[in-house]
């Protein structure tokens, strides 16, 4: 619970403010002071009677009450102060810079602890310790500098890194980029990035909230919550894009180091945004220039106009757009020449909309014109206007200007000389414009933001299946991994179609079988987990003396205690599997079979539940999904009943949670039907 | 040809200055004057007598002889002002800014070739036209700005395009990056990309050359001349990074839109720049990062030791360096436990190595020292170190300079702080050096220069093959396809192996096939060209009734004019092509056949002429290069014997370049031999 008093303060105490502002707690108060806190400002230091020309108390005892502290002294003291403040002065709000606490030691983490458990007492809320503080429109809480240009349209920013929070704003305020606030959250003690999370969506206001999050996580403390809240402000209209940084084992490994914290496994985070809708971005730059893009209006189709008086940067956009699966579709007809007639000799109108190193603002104006109101299959413009360093182009940034606000596609601003209209791009920047520097990092980001599909609604599951036959299955089993006969029981119970089986003991139950199964047959090694390693597996068995001599093989592998027939199915080789992934529940895996998984990696992942659009979803983003479809004159696979059986384990594991890996290794499937063939299943309680 | 007079001139005459810098002809004579020329300056304008402090003469006529001319007036006029400076003044460099030459129409190529024929009369050299210039230590002939700061130990750059080339002056004169020469090519008429190269290759000097050229092409006129020079640069021990753009189709049609040239086939050029060497890049950032990697000494391994004060950018710069396949290794052990203590507490070592927040200019000495002569498996240190802005941060920046300076491993400076720290940040460029602002743009540029393979040097071909057979069969064959026994006798001339077969008329002939052959065998239709998509290829016919039935199916497709027998052989499918590209020569593809081409497009290609090694390395880069290797219990295939056939297949299309495309497809393959089965060839002669 992020409380009111820490966000819009009547009064703030600084406790060790200094006149030194290389010091956290002099530069703080400075920040407080040139910028435009309203309310009462304190300074305690024992050592001053007068900070940065505010009346200095010695103690923190002798000040009035104050909504909140922002503490920059040494570790050993914060508790006592925090006592004070809570019990005697009503404070409520606690920014506490130092270091020293859980990131630390042991020592650390308690005296860590006994603060929070001061601070919860009085429904206090506490940022950091460890943190560079906390922008917002009402007060500048931080010990750094810049302080960015805060507006309600700007970015709400959650930082797991006080260092990295300061180099994105810095970025940031180069490009144009503004903030709305900006929570650095330190140890997390109390306050994590998912608490700041659920504060946006639990005050989300259509009308005052910015609708842009961005977020830079080190670990996920809390997935269920970070979905949850993601989700639901996205469904209001919100868009999120964050850094989960430590996505490499070498990274987790740093970041490890970095925050006391337990890595998690970068899979599944990748299925957690995707799930959420958060676009993934991995650098300050590629966070920034997403940012920038959610700040216009929202591109509605894939076909983008590239207005350039340049052609080199319009070819290298145009590389990266249609790389990631964005259009620069040609422009021709009656309208596109009518459009030429009005550009100097030598332009291009057929896109890129080339008009020439001498083309004009009153050009690009019609340019735009055309592009808003007669090219229909024009979804946004990409302007691109730099200099050679002959004129001033303000005239020409108006335009742009003008036009981003009254156009209804969105206007993508490319101005790149940095150096030769410097003072144009500071001027078309101070009048609340972005700039997006580097074409292609634009267009690569702007790919980005598109694959930002549809949230997919958290749908109630479908729990029509054996529910109470699954839970009596999971409650008498033991940890480890399930008999055969149990991992049948759970799967017919969950009702994933089986190929029929038989175990048999002796030669004669096997030729008895047959009556059932009918030749050919394939006959498995009942006892040893990894069958197909031990030679465990006999395919294709068709006659009598072949299933006896089969029979004799499998029974002298080591551990072998019966065996198994099924039938020979026919089809291609598929593969479900699902894995518990700590708190962030059961990730779901499935592609093709064999050398797919084995040699070429190629297989979709979903965090449960999952729904059977996502479980359509994953199927054709396989790279082999063509062979599901069918290729030539092979059969493909029924999409259908595979992505049912998807969602159906899916289900299985929402209801049994013990489940912790569980592989239907191999299904078969064509076009028909799927059965699985082989499964496997690990259970674990707690 | 470039001649020395350009490169540098005693005297140099704009044609059409003027006292309005905010023209071309205006702004190159400022840009003259302020940067160092040492010759002699002559201005023509007849409408002025002083231009810019220096007098003006009213016509070419009038001036004393010189030896470069930068030409800014009307295209018009430009013809007869050349024949007045090639003919009566000896002038032998020209630099013509002017547009509506051949980027215009018919007309204006008419009259750009005549220049050009005038030019070459006198063995002058041509920049442009329609470009901005030249720009060395000895002047600066643009009439763009900035000027960057020019250096023998900079960046040679050449431009297809003035705009971009401006832009990336811009960009990286933020970031350090300095220059030696830039050369805007413009129309190309008769110096293109390719010469200057040939140039630079000609000239080389190991002393006084730059080692790094950039290169920012729209269009390859002269691929195997581009081929040479690189590779012949880079052998000499220079690094080239190139953007070639219009990659994609619709990247491409903006690129011809601008230059008026014909695009290339894309995977040609990238073909083209792994076998030179080049490392490719895709957008001006991206170039700039690369040249700056250039300037510092070479990584020799993949160890990264990271050296920060803030844990984020750190987390970030590992992560993107170790999905690109470099390393930032665990540092243990009893020295890495001696550099701990002589940090503050908290910071950590086992890399990245982060000393925090607080951490001196002192202690970042120490690790540098520690990372250069005690941690010997490190083979690099990227240093990150920004500011929150409390107190300046020059002690630690000329810790920085000092080290790069004395250190073998290189140093790579990330010195996030844009805004906080831009005095220290400029203090340190000032210096000579460089700084990389983005750790994550950084670390996947540095990757990337990585993948810079030795060259390969381009072996002569062994030609010991049947040279003469092959250009006997050539050149008694007929444009299209050829015959499968001519198919057969050009493999068998190129030693390619391939399965038994005869080609057969009646029923008669295929039974008698069958005592060379051996049943089973495979029937294939002779006559249409896509045999498996008329149903012309009936597998394992294993009795004499199965052949005859047979051969009355395959007889009764249209257009077959008898069948062909193959024994039945075993293996895994693979494929090998070759396709004429243009004037890059041929390309050579490999993979395994069927899905692994159709569906997951898993292919290789290189440039003829292939070495062995070049071969290898194509299948080893095969995604589904484990399947040749043999996995599980799977047979692989002769890695040597496919590198052997593709090389020979390199050598048939060397020999006879009349061949425009060539399958073999498929061959079969396993651990012991592969044969072709099936080929298809197809000629074009000119």
């Amino acid at each position: 619970m992020l409380n009111k008093k820490l966000l819009n303060p009547k009064s703030i105490v600084v406790v060790g403010a200094s006149n030194n502002i290389k010091t956290p707690g002099g530069r703080v108060l400075k920040n407080l002071l040139d910028h435009n806190f309203k309310g009462k400002l304190f300074a305690v230091n024992p050592k001053e009677t007068e900070v940065q020309g505010l009346k200095c108390y010695q103690n923190i005892t002798d000040i009035p009450n104050v909504d909140v502290a922002i503490i920059a002294i040494a570790a050993k003291f914060t508790l006592e102060t925090v006592k004070v403040l809570t019990q005697q002065k009503n404070t409520k709000g606690f920014i506490i810079f130092s270091a020293g606490f859980s990131e630390k030691d042991a020592e650390g983490a308690k005296l860590e602890q006994q603060i929070v458990d001061e601070i919860n007492l009085v429904n206090g809320t506490l940022l950091g310790p460890n943190n560079i503080g906390l922008i917002n429109q009402n007060y500048a809480g931080v010990f750094t500098t810049p302080i960015p240009k805060l507006d309600k349209n700007g970015v709400d920013f959650i930082s797991g890194s006080g260092a990295t929070a300061v180099f994105i704003m810095e970025a940031a305020m180069t490009t144009g980029l503004t903030f709305s606030s900006v929570y650095s959250v330190g140890n997390s003690a109390q306050i994590g990035v998912e608490e700041v999370l659920e504060h946006f969506d639990e005050t989300f206001d259509k009308t005052s909230s910015s609708k842009i999050k961005l977020l830079y996580i080190e670990s996920i403390e809390n997935p269920q919550k970070l979905l949850k809240h993601a989700t639901s402000l996205i469904k209001k209209g919100c868009k999120i894009a964050a850094i989960k940084a430590g996505s490499s084992s070498a990274g987790s490994r740093a970041a490890s180091s970095h925050t006391g914290a337990l890595a998690n496994s970068d899979v599944a985070v990748d299925a957690l945004f995707k799930k959420a809708g958060i676009v993934r971005c991995y650098g300050r730059n590629e966070l920034i220039t997403v940012a920038s893009i959610f700040t216009l209006p929202q591109l509605k189709g894939k076909n983008i106009a590239i207005i350039t008086h340049a052609g080199g940067p319009a070819v290298m956009l145009t590389d990266a757009l249609s790389k990631n699966g964005l259009s620069v579709p040609e422009i021709k007809g009656k309208e596109s020449e009518e459009l030429l007639s009005k550009l100097y000799l030598g332009s291009s109108v057929s896109n890129p909309i080339d008009f020439l190193a001498t083309g004009t603002a009153e050009q690009l104006e019609t340019i735009i014109d055309y592009c808003e109101n007669k090219f229909d299959k024009i979804d946004a413009m990409a302007v691109i206007f730099g200099s050679p360093g002959l004129f001033e182009v303000y005239d020409v940034y108006d335009v742009i200007h003008k036009k981003m606000k009254t156009c209804k596609k969105p206007i993508f601003p490319i101005l790149p000389s940095v150096i030769n209209v410097k003072n144009e791009i500071d001027y078309f920047i101070s009048k609340g414009n972005i700039n997006f520097p580097d074409e292609v990092l634009f267009g690569n980001a702007l790919a980005k933001t598109m694959l930002d599909k549809k949230v997919t609604s958290i749908e109630k599951l479908n729990l029509t299946t054996n529910n109470q036959l699954i839970r009596n299955i999971i409650d008498i089993s033991e940890n480890g991994y399930l008999q055969p006969q149990q991992v049948r029981e759970l799967l017919i119970a969950a009702e994933i179609p089986l190929v029929n089986e038989i175990v048999c003991n002796t030669k004669t139950e096997c030729i008895s079988a047959i009556d059932l199964l009918q030749f050919p047959v394939v006959m498995k090694v009942v006892g040893p987990i990894h069958k197909s390693d031990v030679g465990g597996i006999i395919l294709n068995i068709s006659s009598k003396d072949a299933l006896v001599i089969s029979f004799d093989t499998i029974m002298k592998i080591g551990g072998a205690t019966s065996v198994l027939l099924q039938p020979m199915k026919k089809g291609t080789e598929l593969f479900i599997g699902a894995k518990k992934e700590g708190d962030f529940g059961h990730l779901v895996l499935c592609g093709l079979g064999g050398i797919y998984i084995e040699v070429l990696k190629d297989i979709q992942t979903a965090l449960t539940p999952i729904s059977k659009n996502e479980a359509i979803e994953m199927i054709q983003n396989l790279k082999s999904y063509k062979i599901i479809q069918g290729i030539r004159n092979q059969e493909g696979i029924n999409e259908n009943e595979f992505a049912e059986i998807i969602t159906k384990i899916s289900n299985l594991v929402t209801i049994a949670p013990e489940i912790v890996e569980l592989d239907l290794n191999p299904l078969f499937g064509n076009s028909k039907e799927i059965f699985a063939v082989d499964a496997r299943i690990r259970i674990e309680k707690n």
